[in-house]
């Protein structure tokens, strides 16, 4: 796959660019912005390339899925409120064939009933969730890890 | 908040622009065209400015809602099919600082059974069902006294 | 309909009467009393005349129900806890031959679940929710333009 | 069991006494003064004696019930509405000494899912739907029967 | 319809050949030939012509019923087991022009949860179960209603 | 609190009057009056004075539920069959300020599957059931407890 | 597979056979033997030998399934009200060495809640509903197809 | 019991017929004809006398049930999909008089989840599952216990 | 209807432009515009002009059924992921004058439990589903019958 | 039953060791040394003798229940966590031949729903739940009466 | 597989050290004592080395199966409670590479609904019930015809 | 907090002492030997002490828990089979002051339905599963990052 390597594409759901300005007690006080920072920060140091894209449109999220083939090497995405039913989110990515990362700034186990379930993890390579913002952070050190092992499960 | 003050934003969902065209023994005969002017009479009765916004599109009313943030002091929203499953549209409302009234042409309590279940109802102030283009009317009255009394319960 | 008509029957359900008393962050400081007498106000302003009844007898509701047929144009109710149960009280409303509204003063939706399901719902014009004691003004509203039009849907 | 005997309560529940004035399509025409009438010719006919009495009140229903008991040999009982949820109705019928027979003018079978539960059913002798008024001539010769085999099955 | 007139069948579901042989305390002692001597009494006291047929076959009942149509005017079914799945059977009531009455010996709303649920009810004009043998016979009586009324409500 | 204090009112829901007429081998041989007097005796062995109310009208219950507020210090009430579905009464026991025990004589736990859901139960102190006439005598010790202790958790 | 190749048998289920007689607004004026006729000229269009089969008895269609094996090389089947519960007649099917087509003349999933599960849909190659007698005519082109291909996924 | 004694009657339900011939994975290669000749061979190796009998026709088991009455000893059922629904097998398991013993060749609980519910359970003696066609084998030995011990816990 | 008559409009629904891409043993090796070409061609054979669209996008969709009304004669679609929960799409299809007929590549009842409930098919004329490329053949053919019989059933 | 007589087994269930350390607005202060302490003090009050265990394991529980039989009169349990799914201690509990009373701290029906269900509760004598540390006193005052009585009801 | 080969292990599972002592009429007279010596007796007569462990602690029976592996050749248990909801011991079982034969004493389908589900079924090769003791030997029967085969399907 | 700082107690559930013997497909074919020599490692990389603790004894868990409290400053735990069930385990997990981190080797929202549900997750900081031996890693990752800002959110 050359040059086109170690490539990493995260996806924010909708209203994720809403992050820091209401309900800090449930999702933090620091901006998409300052996050996908962070997130570019720990993927430097990790050697590995990121882009970052955040869409409220299911479509466009789907697109982004499709078009991640081929040019990236792993994706990590936190589906937000499309967790809970996007079934065309969820086979978007269970048809591209890089391997996914799903990933939660809070523990959707413990909140709301209809949070609790997910119908994109079957198709996930694995979940993170719960940790704040550093819960991407540990997804790209997942992606690492994966990349080295040269497969990702698909 | 001074000279943006006393701004209302009407949003409609799914397929009300097809208001008038079809299912008059449902939705009446009015057209999308006549209600929005209808509300914007009663609107100047009661003293305030609205703005109206129709969208087949989940994301594209998310969008509205966010930008509505800061711009209105109001939101009044006939979900229409989006009542029964967007969750994103949902977690949208409850993060914005402005007061949602949730409209419905039709008693969605009487029709199918899974019209009976508003995933958009939880984070409203409050609902208006059943009263046909009133409905918005009465959202409009309510949205006067929501701001009369400064609060809108957030 | 001559003389008798315009006239609105107001019904309050079972600890109604116990308004403004305890739990004032769910149902406000207002008291029953207090309320009727805005309903009162507010229906002359409507040129409307209008009849209040409590109780927290079932039965006695019913046949409240039952003889406001052929003395009053149209109903408002709010059937508190047997809003969730009373398939009685439903089976009379439904029997009558005037417009019934269903009002509560919270967002019986944002609540438990149990209080999520009304088996009055299906029976009414339409459904006025969580403006606290604004619901019934907003009915009386509503009474106003249903008895214009001259129908009330039944 | 000597005088008393022979004797027959027929118990009428909420909006009973409604019948005749609407949804005929569904209950027919016969007012209750004219079915309780039928009821006692058909009652003459068999050699019954028979009282008849109505109530919206569910209190006032379990009070004639456990008041039937030692006075009358059988009861036949049309719950309505009550059917569907008065498990203090349902004690009030397993608790008393005499037999019951469950009446409904409609085929409650075919109707909306709720109506098609009884939480009478278990605790009666046996079922009589949809014949209309029949349903109450029926139950009164199914009666007749029961006190000639002298038992009612309890 | 001339002739023909007046003519009602009797059907026997599965298992009913065995009744008398054994748990009487739930079906009784009394034979089905037993049973059938009965229903032809109390036919000719009533003036109508009866027949009657027992089938363990789903299809030999349904194969009777669509012979009914045109031979008889009622037709009287004891479903036993097949009131709990046979959709089949259903279809076959459902589709014949004659008026059916469904007719239990136990009262089938007491005992296990399975047996009370009934896929026929919804297509029969009433139901009468409970009073053992007596149950036939006061679906004979409702038969002859039923005909002197001339129209089963087809 | 002065003079008022120390006092305890004892509600028995619908057929408890029935008490020690039937059904024994679930109920006990005790009548409501002998109930009732043992409870006087224990209340007085207790420092407590007490009163008992017993209807078959759910609105009656509720009535006296409030008219207890003030003047007593504790509530202890066998809801009978209202245990399982009365939100109404559910409403005016959560409203009232003093403290509520729910008592039963049976353990519902271990009969009917519909009897084993309370709706009272979440917005009372603490539960008894089981224990026959016991129950009651064993509420009165919680209720001089709960008094001792000045809260009852309200 | 030489000389009885390109054969196709068509199972009609429980009460097609009444047909074109009653509820022509669910099924059609047409007659059995009509579609019968209607489907021999397709199938000799088409090139294809066709056998039509109809019974009310359950077991003999699934004895039809296991003669067909070896006689026919594809099966045509409207299992009517089999298809919601007779799990006889998919063991039939999937054990079968053909391909199955499953038909409707009805859209089941726009009937009543019981008509729009089909326990034989999961064994079936694919499925063709709501087209009335065409149902069956695009079966045949289905076959057609299914047999040019050579395979039916088996 | 003299003459008719020690005879075993084993039922073979729909499809079962088919063994050997498809789905080896699940059901093995041996026919039903070996499999009832490795029947024989037990049976004469435990002293017991048995004859076999299959049918795809529900109506037919039915019969033989009956009439094993007062002629066997023991009954054997494979009731193949019947398990799952055949409330009318059910019943006339459960009113013969002799002992039955309920037999899979596959684990039923190990598959599909409609497979892991047998109604016919609730009315035997024992179930054995999942040994192939040594369940068969398995129920030979436990009807010659059960013969010995002269019971079948009916 | 004159010049534009004739026209069928083909919707493809998510992902589909991935067809041929991924899952082959599900969806096939055939690509989106491989079946657009043999759609066309049949469409040619059959004497109707076709366009075809596919999004990712609900709302685009949703703007597509609405603006083919009018322009188009009869409406194909396959709403892939949308089938399971787009009641937008749903209402999009309800409200339009055109008939509609569904189509999916598998058979979608043979799949996981969350596919084989489609909110789409109670507002559809019929659906094709199995057939792989061919359910869109065959839904033409069936859409030039529909136009012939000048109706399809709105 | 002599000289071993008046003696009672108090069981605390997991966890409750941690009494008093945490969440003291859900189970109090009182550590369980404590409640060990009172619990001793009352049943000397009472004339009875007392024992008291604690474990996290639900094996040495169900040892424990096991070798009181005999030893002990009366079981008072408070079963923690295995109130929800311990079946193999409900098991115990019915197996032994002593009167068991199941005890709660907290009102276990107010709280999360699976709290809500025992599968204790229906093999138990009674039940006493959300008086706090005074269940178990309760508790004892309800085994001496059992104990009085002479039954408990096994 | 030479010396250790032929060696079965017998797993019982909570309170079945209890046998014999209560509930005769579901667990009959035998202890556990006896019945471990009649099974010890049949595997002599089957050339099989047989060895009990009973224990009322989960972890306890875990560790067992544990053991188990290399040591046994097949292995037999009866899981008492633990069928019910002891995912640990399933996954135990279903992680041995020797097969597992499932007993139990009673027919656990013809019981209380919560006794009809097992989580270990799914697990092993062929499941017992209803016989009583004789479900053990039973067991072992099954157990040498599999060890007879070699394979046991695992 | 000093000297003691700095450490993580890592739990592994029952059967997890098994890993790498069996099931490499869904587990891996690491030893827990292996595993925990990785957590060793990984450990001292990020500055922490660790100490690994197996058992298939819930009870041995819970008191691991209790006694990790104040010796511990981070809890990670693999639950395993408990992670479905294991009430007790929960309340233990949410009783200790430290935080805890939920880890899975497989993505159990991919496997069986009955493992998609957690009763464990509403009371841990954060969850991470299906990265196989890394989750472990990960979690460590996370545990340092908690412990780093000082909460770990308890």
């Amino acid at each position: 796959m050359g040059e086109k390597a170690r490539r990493v594409l995260v996806l924010h759901g909708p209203n994720l660019n809403w992050l820091g300005r209401r309900e800090p007690h449930i999702y933090g006080v620091t901006t998409l912005g300052e996050i996908n920072a962070l997130i570019s920060d720990k993927a430097k140091a990790l050697g590995l390339e990121v882009d970052c894209f955040q869409s409220n449109h299911e479509g466009a999220l789907i697109d982004a899925v499709q078009q991640a083939d081929g040019r990236y090497e792993c994706l990590i995405i936190n589906p937000a409120a499309f967790t809970h039913y996007s079934i065309a989110l969820r086979d978007a990515l269970a048809a591209v064939s890089l391997p996914v990362i799903e990933v939660h700034l809070s523990n959707i186990y413990g909140r709301e009933e209809f949070r609790r379930h997910s119908v994109i993890a079957p198709v996930v390579v694995g979940q993170i969730s719960g940790f704040g913002v550093a819960s991407y952070l540990l997804a790209l050190e997942a992606a690492a890890i994966l990349l080295r092992k040269g497969d990702g499960k698909k």
